[in-house]
């Protein structure tokens, strides 16, 4: 295996799986607290895939400890494999759910002006969630590509 | 090179590169066909996208051809990692797209029941041309999979 940033097992691997739990987290907490979030398909799936992806974060984020504290090297294919696989997975599950709210939240917001129309739809926070969750799920393949 | 199904230059890609291009051309005149699609963000998106996603496939379908016809492989690591990058970037491109517009699609059909409100909106119209997306850009992951 060569050096790669963010690699499971890694002090570069656990500060990205950190930051990704927090932006994860940030963006779960935005939305759930957002008005009507649950009644719009698109914000639902949202909450529901920044939930996976915090506990897949908190998930290597531990594995990562546990290794740094113990001072051993995952170089074994298979566990990098599954990880892979999951990252995988729950990145593209977070990005559809993460485009799906950025059209709706673009609907809302310049195509109707449902925004200025009804003030009690928080299109700011739905904006928001959206941005955070865009960085949770692109954060390990631009430290991949870098 | 090992034998991978649907690679640059070959009859199976070639295959990929025609059935993909006619997915994608099926998707843009579905939605440029469909009412009041160019004043909605998100099915606009897919129409632009849907357009390169025909162009790039067009472009590597006679690069196929004339691969085949003048009996010679692709095997330089140069064009075929630019193939490889360009395909990631319309990909991405296209299955951004495709779930922005799905997720219009549901609030549209399910969250506000507004297709039953205003028959003009041809749901069904939007609903096809992205599932045809989805087929259009999911094909060469599903088959490197395989």
């Amino acid at each position: 295996m060569t050096a790669v940033v963010g690699r499971p097992g890694t002090g570069s691997g656990l500060t990205l799986r950190v930051v990704q739990f927090a932006f994860a987290t940030a963006s779960l907490v935005t939305i759930a607290n957002a008005y009507a979030s649950g009644s719009y398909s698109a914000f639902f799936y949202l909450g529901f895939s920044m939930f996976l992806q915090l506990l897949w974060s908190f998930i290597l984020a531990c594995i990562d400890i546990i290794c740094l504290l113990g001072n051993a090297e995952l170089n074994e294919p298979c566990p990098i494999s599954a990880m892979l696989v999951g990252d995988w997975v729950v990145g593209i599950f977070s990005f559809s759910a993460a485009t799906a709210s950025a059209g709706t939240t673009i609907f809302f917001k310049k195509d109707t002006q449902y925004c200025t129309a009804f003030p009690q739809l928080v299109c700011d926070q739905y904006e928001q969630s959206v941005i955070l969750a865009f960085v949770a799920c692109l954060l390990p393949p631009f430290l991949k590509v870098n």
